[in-house]
C-alpha cells in the first residue's frame, strides 16, 4: 500500500501544510495540488462538491505526490466511508463533541475488527495498491474537530479514543462558541485558553494537533504555538481575496 | 447583508409564492427565476438534484431578484447546513412530528449562541455581503414540514420552538396520512379538520402558515384559509403536464 | 437494425411529430420523450447541449419508442458524425445554401461509397443493433435546412441531391430572411411565396418536406399545406409560456 | 404500474441476476443494461455517483427491460426515498443488523399506513405508470443485508420484519467480521457456518436469500446452495481485470 | 434590450476592463463577477469549458451587472453563434488575418440582412429581454483578433469592415508571430511597433483597439498607449500565482 | 518540459501500444492508465467526450506515467488546439486525404514559426512544466490517419510533410473503403495492399506507422508486419464483450 506522506512527515516531527478545497473543479484542484501543499482537504462540508466530484478531484490531486483529505460533512458513517473509498488518505471529521461521537467517527475509518468500516474501496485500491484493505487500518488518519465548548470540556476524553490520530481546531467555529460572534476578527481570550487546553491535551496524549487558520499570521502563531497540522484559509478564500486586490490595482492604474 | 424579500412580504401581510424545483439543471431553474415568483425553492428531497447542481441552480436563481429556498433532502443537519453555505434565504424542513425534532431542525439553521450551525458560509458570504455571519440568524427563514398526523398531534409544542419561523403542510403526504391513499384525488374531513388545526394554532403562536398545493384551485382556496406562503407543483409536473396537453392538440391538427 | 420509425410513418403518407429540445437535461427529455411525439430533435444549433450531454439525453430519450434526431451544430461534418454516432436517426442540417453544401451534408450522414461517414457507431451500435453499420446508409434520415433567400433560389438544386431525404424549413431564419424583421409576429407574402416554392420542389422531387412552427395554429396551416414533418416550438419555449401564464393567474387569485 | 420483473423471477423459483454498477457514467450503464442482467444495482455505497448521477443511470438502464436497482449509501431514510423516487424498482440495504435497523428500512420503502416514506415520486412516476402511488408499497423489493456478526446473530428477528422481501448477505464484509481480514481469498468455517444459518433463516420466514459473489465459481456454489439474488461483481471490477488481462496479452505479442 | 455596458464605458471614453474565464466553474466565475470587472471573457480558445458549461458561467456572471463576452474557440460561425445564443454580449474572435475572414466573423454575429446569424437567442431573449431579436446587432460588440504578421499587414482592411466594433490584440500569439519565442518574457521592437500600427489604424478607423496584458504594468503600459479594452491574465493564471506564492510564504513562517 | 515518453520508445524501435477511450468517464480511464498502456488515446471522433470532460480524463491519465493523446473531433485546428491546451501529447488526425490537408493538421500542432498553433498552453504548462511553450514544438506527436483510398493514393505526398511524425492507419475506415462493408469481418486483398503500400512509405519516409486492430490477433499481425504504433479495440468495445461473456456464463451456471 501506498505509504501516507503525512503520517511520515508527523512522525518526523515535523508540520504537515494542508490546502483547503471548497471550488468543485478539478483544474483547479490539480493547481493546488502542484503548488507544494503536503495535502489537500476536500472539504466537504462548508465546500459545495458533491461526493462524485470529490472523487474527481482527489484524482487530480493524485496527478501529483500532495496527499488527498478529506472533511466529512458530517459525523456520518455513509459520507466518511465514501471518501474514503474515493482515495482519502485522512479524514477530519467535523463537530466531534463527546467520547462517544468520536468513537463513531473512528471506527467509521476503521475495518473490523478494529472498526466498523465496510469493505469496497473501489478507487482506494488502485490510487494505494491492491494491498489496501489489509493496511489501510494502519495508515489512514483520522483528525476530530474540536469547534465548541462542550468538546474542549470533553478533550481528555476525546483524546483517550483508541485509533484517533489527532485532533483539528475549527477555529472559526470554535471562536464563534466562546465570542459569540460570526467573525474572524477581535481577539478572544477564552478562545485562546481553551486552544491552549486542547493543545496541551494532545501533547499529553500523543496525538497531533492540528487547526485552520484564517491568515498567514494566524498560521505562524499557531505553528509556533505547536500545532502540526496546519491548513490555510481556501481555495476560493484565495481566489477572491486576490482577484479582489487584483481589480483593485488595475482599476487605479 | 441583503435582505430577505420573502421575511418583508410577510411582515407585510401579504402572501408569498413558490417555484418549486425538481429539474436538475440551471437553465430551466432561470426560467422559473424569470417567471415572477416571489422564491423558489430546490427541492433535495424529492426532485433530483445533487448538492453542487443545487448551488449551480441557486446561482440561476440569483440571475434574479427571485429568493432562493430549499428543502432539505431530510431533517439532518448535514444537509440543511450545506444549504444555507450556497446561498437558501430560507430553509423548508420535511417530517418534522416533535418538539425535539423542530429544535432539532432550527438549531442547524442558527449560529451559535442560538444554534448549532457551523460557520463556513462559503457561497452565502458572496451573495448575501460580507456580514452574513452578523446578520444570517435574523435573515434565514425556518420553516417546519406538518405532513404526519403525529405531527398534527403535536402542533402546539413544534409551533411554540424558538425560532421557528413557520410550518409548511405537505399536503400530498398529510392527505395521505388522514386517508392512507397515495392520490391527490378526493376530499378528505379528517385532513380538513388537520388542516384548520394546524393554521389556527400557527394563528396562535403568530407563525406563517404554509402549504404545498397540487392545483391553482387549491392554492386559492389555502390562501383565503389564510395560509400565506403557497407553493404550486413543481417545474416538472408543470412541464409535463403541458407537453402532454400541446401533443395531444397538435395530434389532433 | 432496429428501424427507423420516421421514416416508416413518412412512407405511409402520415405525418411525423418531432419535439424540439434545448434544455441540456436528461430528465426533461424523459418526460417529452413521453409525451407522445414520433421524434425528439436535440438541438445542437439554437440548443445548450454540449456534444456528451446529447449522447445522454439520446438515453433518455430511448426509454421510449420516440425516435431520436438531431439538429447539428453547423453544415459540419464533425458535429454530424458525432451526433450519428450517438445514436441519432435523422440529422437536421442548417443553412444549405447550394448543391454542394447539400452534398458535403448527405456524405456526412452516408458511409462510402455513398458518402465519407467515418466508421465507428459507438453507441448507434447498442442502440439499432449488431449490423448498424451494414443498414445505417437506408435507416437513417437528411433533413437540410431551407432557410435563406439562396437555398430558396437553389431549391431544385438541393433537393435533386441523391440521398437527401427531406427539407426542413427553418421558420424563424426563412421569415427573417424576407422581411429583415428577427420576429415571428406578422405576415409577409414574400415568405409565403418562398414557402409555397420548396413546397412545390419537395413535391416534384418526391422528398419529404418538414417545417417548425411557433405555434399551433401555424402547425395546422402548415399541415394543410403539405409539410409532413412538423416541429413545434421547443421544450423551454414550451415551459417558459406555460409558468409565464401559471405565475401571472396565481397571482391573480 | 409497470410491473417488477424481479418479482415475478423469483416467485417463478427462478434466480435473478444483477449486474452491480460501481461507475458514474451512463454509458457503461447502458452496456451493462444490454448484456442481459434480470437487474442493475446502483451501487451508492461503494460506487463513485452521486445522487443525480444515479437518476441518470437509472434512465439508461431503462432503455431496456432490466430492472433497476439501487445500494443505498446507508441505512439512511432520506437517500432511500430518493433512490426510489428515481426509479428504484429494489432496494438494498446496507449494515441492518438489528430487528430494529430492518423496520426502520423496511419503513422508509413503504408508503403510510405501512410505513413511512414521503410521497413525491417524481421520475418513479414516469417510468412505472401514473398509478406507482397506489402499488408501489407492494412492487417495490426491499433486501436488508446481512454483513456483520451481529446480523447473523439476530438473523431470525431481522427475517420476521414485516414488508422485508429478503436478505442480501455482504460476503466481503462478512467474511471480514468472522476472519479479520480485509480480502476474498481464503476460506472460512465459520463465515460458511454464519451462511448457512442466514439461509436456512430465509428459507424458514419464506424470503428471499440474495448474495453479493467475487466470481463465477463463488455464484456457482451460492446458487448451488440455495441463493436466489446473486449478484456478480461490479462493472469496474469486470472492466479492470479484463483490461489488464488484455495489455499483458498484447504485450506478450 | 439590457444595454451593453462596455459599449456605453467605451463610447464615454472610458477604459473597459475585462477578466478572462479559463476555469470551467460557476463557482469561481461568480467571485470573479463579484471582483469588479466590467465584463468577464469566457475564453472557448484556451479555456478547458464545453459551450454548456459555458453558458452556465454566463448565468453565474448574470447574477452581477459584469458583462458576459466570451472568445470564440475559433473563426467558426457555429460557436460564435452559440455563444451569442447562450447570452454573450461580445464576441473576440481569434486569428482574424484578412479582410474576408473579418466579414466572415461579423456577419456570424449579426442578424440579416447585416450578417448571416441565424435566429433562435434561447438564453439571450431571457437575459437581454423579449425585444433582443430587433436590437441585438446594435448592442452586440465584435472584436477581431489580431495576432498574427499578417493580420497587422492587412490591419487597415480589418478595421475597414463594416460592423467591426474593434480589434483586441493577442499579445502572446503576436509577440511569438514577430519573435519565434513562446515565452512572455523579453522585449521586442519589431512587436512594439506591429502594436503601434494596430493602435494606430484603429484611431484612424474610429474603432476601439483592446489588449490581453500579461502583466499590471503591462496594462497600465497598454492603457497609456491607448488602448481602451484591456484584458488581464485569466482566473487560473491568478490563482495559481497566487497559491505558489501563499505556499511559498508558508513554508518560511 | 516532461518527455514524451511514447517518443523515446519509438526512438528506441520499440513498439508503443495505446488505449483507446471512448467512455467519457474519469473513473474508467483511470483504470485504464493503470492497465500499463504506453499511452491513452483519448478519441473525440467515435468516443463520446466533450472537450471538458476530455481535459478531466487527461488528469485521470496523469495520475500515472501512461501519456496522454487524443483524436481530434476532425481535421479542425480549433479542436486539435484545445486538446493540446489540455495536456495531449500526441495529436492522432483523422482523414487526412492531402498534402494540404496533413500540412492543415501539422501546423494545427506547432507553434510559429513553424506552424500556426496558438499560444495559451493552459493545463499542458501544468502537466509538463512552465518551458512547455519552448519544447513543445519538439515534443509533441502528429499522427495523420490514412483511411482512404484517396489517403493510400497519396501516401508519399503525405508523409514528406514536414513535422508529420508518422501515419496511423483507420483500418475500420481503410477497409470499408476498399470493401464497401461497414464491418470487421472478411478478408480484403486490395486493402492489404494498400496498408503494405502505407506501411512501406513510412519505411521510406523514415517515419511511424500505426494502426488501430481489432482483435488481439490483428495486433500481432500487424505488429509482426512493421507497425510501431498499435491501438487496440476502446474501453467500451472491451468493457461490452467482456460483461457480455459474463453474463453468458452466468446464466449457464
Amino acid at each position: 500500500m501506498r505509504k501516507n506522506k503525512i503520517k511520515e512527515i508527523l512522525a518526523n516531527g515535523e508540520t504537515a501544510l494542508s490546502g483547503w478545497l471548497h471550488i468543485p473543479n478539478t483544474w483547479t484542484a490539480e493547481l493546488m495540488a502542484n503548488a507544494g501543499w503536503d495535502c489537500l482537504t476536500v472539504d466537504m462540508q462548508h465546500g459545495l462538491h458533491s461526493l462524485e466530484t470529490a472523487m474527481q478531484i482527489m484524482q487530480a490531486i493524485s496527478t501529483t505526490n500532495t496527499v488527498p483529505f478529506a472533511r466529512s460533512l458530517w459525523n456520518e458513517p455513509s459520507g466518511i466511508m465514501r471518501l474514503l473509498d474515493s482515495g482519502a488518505y485522512g479524514i477530519i471529521c467535523p463537530m466531534v463533541n463527546t467520547r462517544a461521537e468520536c468513537e463513531a467517527f473512528v471506527g467509521a475509518c476503521r475495518y473490523p475488527p478494529v472498526g466498523y468500516r465496510s469493505l469496497g474501496p473501489t478507487r482506494a485500491r488502485v490510487y494505494a495498491g491492491a494491498d489496501y484493505g489489509e493496511h489501510a487500518n494502519d495508515e489512514i488518519l483520522t483528525l476530530a474537530m474540536i469547534e465548541t465548548q462542550e468538546s474542549v470540556q470533553n478533550i481528555d476524553e476525546i483524546n483517550a479514543v483508541a485509533g484517533l490520530d489527532g485532533i483539528f481546531v475549527g477555529s472559526g467555529d470554535l471562536k464563534l462558541a466562546y465570542t459569540g460572534k460570526a467573525t474572524h476578527a477581535g481577539q478572544s481570550e477564552a478562545f485562546e485558553a481553551a486552544i491552549e487546553k486542547v493543545l496541551a491535551s494532545c501533547q499529553k496524549h500523543g496525538i497531533i494537533a492540528g487547526i485552520w487558520c484564517a491568515t498567514l499570521e494566524d498560521a505562524k502563531k499557531r505553528k509556533e504555538q505547536g500545532f502540526r497540522f496546519i491548513a490555510l484559509k481556501s481555495d476560493s478564500m484565495m481566489f477572491g481575496e486576490y482577484i479582489n486586490k487584483t481589480v483593485s490595482e488595475i482599476r487605479q492604474l
